[in-house]
C-alpha cells in the first residue's frame, strides 16, 4: 500500500480496498468515528437481527421447547465452530463458554492438576489473567510466578503453564506463537493463548503454530455485544485428559439423563459448565456471521494499514507510540503516550472520536478493519491534532474521571 | 381458599385472586397453558423492552460509553438488589453474576478454603450440584460426602459445608431453613442454599432464618430469559473473610486501575468474576422490575393453591404424586408418577400444555402465580385427562426422544 498523505489519497485507499463492502453490515452512530472495537465491538446487523429472533420467536412464542426446536442447546459449539475458523483450529475443537476468566481458570486448573509445576503469568499481561491465576493458586496451592514480559519464563525449569497473550492489549505487539510453542515443548510445559485482542483482527493458525490451548473474548473484534461470552480452545488429542475443574452439568457427556457420577463430554465440551446466556449468545451466533467468506489475511492487513497510517499522523504531532511500528507485526490498536491523555480522549469523545484510555497515560485506538475507512482514521488524526494544538483537553469538564474509561 | 371442584369455581377464583393483573406483563401465546415457568419463565413485556433497550439505544448507539452512561457497570449489583428484597437479605448482599454451577463452585471453594473439612450434597440435589462439588474436590482434595436425602449430614462431624435445595427440583418440598441453620450452626458448619426452584414463587427470609450464603438461578420463576445470569448472596460480616477462587477482574476492589495483586471488593461483590453478558443481564434487569411492590405471601400461596387444585385433579385420575399434598409447604410445581411419563408430556405439549419430564417416570407441572389462571390449570387437568384416558400418549410420535426434555 503506497503511503497516503492526505485525504485525497486516504479515499482512494477506501476506494480499493477488498473490505470495503463490510462496513455495510453495521449502522455507526452519525458523526461517531468509532476507534474502540477493540474494546466493545458495535453491533452487525444481524447479530441485532438475530437477538430479536431469539427473544420474540424462540423466548416468547417457542418457551421452553426453543432448547430444541431453536437448537439453542447447540450454540455454544455452533458459535465455536465459527470462532475455530477465525483462529486456525478444528472446527469442534472450540466451544462458547461463561468469560475469559473463567475460562483461564478451567484450563489452568485442568493443566495444573494434569502436570502440577509453576503457572507463569508476566506482570505486564492484562490483568484479570494474573489475578484470576491468584485465585486458583490461592485454593490449590499452584505455585504462581509473576515474571517480566521481557524475559523468559521456560528458564525457570519448574514452570509447566505459561499464560500468554497472543497480542498484547496496551501495545498490540504480537507473540511469534510457533516459536513460543517449540520453548515450551522443550520445557514440557503448556500455553494457553490469551487471544482476547487477537482474534477477528489478526490471521491466526493456532494448530499450525502447535498451540493446543487458547481463550478468547466474544465482545471485541468478534463484535458478539457487551459482555459477549468467551470461548475456549483445546485440541481433542489433549482435551480429554483433562480434568476441567468447573464441572457444571453443561459439560457432562449427557446433561440430562441427571446421572451421577460427572462424566466429562467428549473433547472441549467438558469446558461448558453451567445454562448458556442465550440471549448475550444469540447476538454473538449472529455478529460471527459477517466473518463467513472473508479473507482473514486481508483483516490483518487492513488492520495494520489503518493503523500504520495513524501512527505516521500521531508521530508527526510529536506523540511517542509503545506499539509496534509502521511494517512491523501488530495487532488492531495502537497506544501512544500523552501524559494528560485521560482528559485528551475525553475531548476526542466529545468531538465523535471514541478511543480509549489507558493509566498511567496511555491513549489507545483501535483500527476494526470491518466498518472503518482510512478516510475514518485520516479523520479522527485531524480531529485529534486540533484537540492537542489547541489544548482543547484543558477544559476542566474533560479531567473529571469516570468509573470505567 | 374453597376446595374447586368444576370451572366455574376455577373461574370465580380468577376473579378474587389478588394477583389477577399480573398476567398483564406477559403475552404468553395463544393455545398454550404454560406448566414450565419453572424450567424457563416466559418473557415479562418489561424484560423484552429493556433488552431491546440494551440493543438498540445503548449498544448501537451508546457503544463503549454505556458502561458509564447506561450504567452497564452497575447492573449486577442492581439486579442483586431485587434479588435480595425476594429472598429477604440485605440490599447490597446480593450479586448477579455467572451460572449456578459457578456460583457454587465459588462459594464452596471459598468456604471450604475457610473452614477446611468435607463437603456435603445429597444423592438427590439437581445434578450439577453434586457435579461441580466434584470439580472442587477433584482440584482441591477436599472429602466430597454424598449422602441420602433422609439422613442428616450433620451426624458426620467433619462435614462443614453443606449445599442444599430450598425447593426440591423434582419433589418440590420445601427445606426448613431455620431448623437446618440451627443444625448447621451447632456443627460450626455453613449451608450452601440453592434457591433455584425458590426464588419468585416462595416468600423467603433469609436473614432471619440465619442463613448466610445462597446462589439461585434467573431464568425459572424471575423470568429472565433464557440461560439468565445466575445470583450469588453472602452476608456482609461473612462474605469479607472470605477468598473467592475465582478472583476476575470484576470483583476487584478496583477493576480499572489495572493494579496487581487482586484486592478483592467489599462484600459479596468480590464474588464477580469476568464481564457480565449485559444483553441477558438486561433482560433480567427488566423481568425484575416486575415483583416490585409484589406480596411474597400471595405469590406463595397462589403457587401452592394451583398445585393444590392440579394435585386434586390427578389423584382423582388416579396418578401418584412424589410432592407434598394439599395443604402442606411446597414450592411452586408438582410431579406425578407416571411410567409412559415422556410420551404423555409430550401428547400435552401437542395440545398446547407445556410440562416437563424427569426420569425415569416423573412429570413435572410449573405453576408460575404471575401469569397463570385457576381456569388454566382446571383446562390442562382437562387435558390430562382425555391424553390418559383416550391413550393418546401411545402414538410413536410422542415416544421419541429429543436432546432436552
Amino acid at each position: 500500500m503506497m503511503t497516503i498523505t492526505d485525504r485525497n489519497q486516504a479515499e482512494a485507499a477506501d476506494e480499493t480496498d477488498p473490505l470495503r463492502k463490510a462496513r455495510r453490515h453495521f449502522k455507526i452512530p452519525a458523526g461517531v468515528i468509532y476507534l474502540d472495537g477493540n474494546s466493545l465491538g458495535p453491533p452487525p446487523r444481524s447479530a441485532l437481527d438475530r437477538l430479536q429472533t431469539a427473544a420474540d420467536n424462540e423466548w416468547r412464542n417457542g418457551l421452553i421447547r426453543s432448547w430444541n426446536d431453536a437448537c439453542w442447546i447447540d450454540l455454544p459449539a455452533v458459535c465455536g465452530k465459527r470462532i475455530a475458523a477465525l483462529i486456525g483450529v478444528e472446527p469442534d475443537d472450540v466451544l462458547v463458554a461463561d468469560s475469559v476468566s473463567t475460562n483461564i481458570f478451567k484450563l489452568a486448573g485442568a493443566l495444573w492438576r494434569q502436570k502440577g509445576g509453576a503457572i507463569a503469568v508476566s506482570d505486564d499481561e492484562f490483568p484479570t489473567d494474573g489475578y484470576i491465576l491468584q485465585g486458583l493458586s490461592g485454593l490449590t496451592g499452584a505455585k504462581l510466578i509473576s515474571f517480566n514480559e521481557q524475559d523468559d519464563p521456560f528458564q525457570d525449569q519448574t514452570v509447566k503453564i505459561l499464560v500468554k497473550s497472543a497480542a498484547h492489549y496496551k501495545t498490540a505487539a504480537i507473540a511469534d506463537i510457533e516459536q513460543w510453542e517449540r520453548r515450551a515443548c522443550a520445557a514440557d510445559a503448556a500455553i494457553i493463548w490469551d487471544l482476547s485482542h487477537a482474534t477477528g483482527v489478526l490471521d491466526l493458525r493456532l494448530k499450525n503454530a502447535g498451540a493446543a490451548f487458547a481463550v478468547g473474548c466474544g465482545y471485541k473484534y468478534l463484535n458478539g455485544g457487551p459482555g459477549a461470552p468467551a470461548f475456549v480452545y483445546a485440541a481433542k488429542d489433549q482435551a480429554n485428559a483433562l480434568e476441567q475443574p468447573l464441572s457444571g452439568w453443561m459439560g457432562h457427556a449427557a446433561p440430562f439423563d441427571f446421572a451421577q457420577p460427572y462424566r466429562p463430554a467428549d473433547g472441549v465440551r467438558r469446558f461448558a459448565c453451567g445454562t448458556p446466556p442465550i440471549l448475550s449468545l444469540s447476538a454473538l451466533a449472529g455478529a460471527l456471521e459477517i466473518f463467513d467468506q472473508l479473507d482473514l489475511a486481508a483483516l490483518e492487513a487492513k488492520a495494520r494499514a489503518l493503523g500504520d497510517l495513524f501512527l505516521a499522523r500521531t508521530e508527526r504531532m510529536g506523540l511517542t507510540s509503545v506499539s509496534p511500528g509502521a511494517g512491523q507485526p501488530r495487532g488492531g490498536h495502537v497506544s501512544v503516550k500523552f501524559e494528560n491523555g485521560y482528559a485528551v480522549v475525553q475531548a476526542l469523545i466529545a468531538h465523535g472520536v471514541i478511543g480509549d484510555f489507558r493509566a498511567p497515560d496511555l491513549m489507545r485506538f483501535g483500527f476494526s478493519p470491518l466498518f472503518l475507512r482510512y478516510a475514518d482514521v485520516w479523520d479522527a488524526a485531524d480531529i485529534l491534532e486540533n484537540v492537542l494544538t489547541s489544548e482543547e483537553w484543558r477544559k476542566p469538564e474533560f479531567r473529571k474521571k469516570q468509573t470505567v474509561t
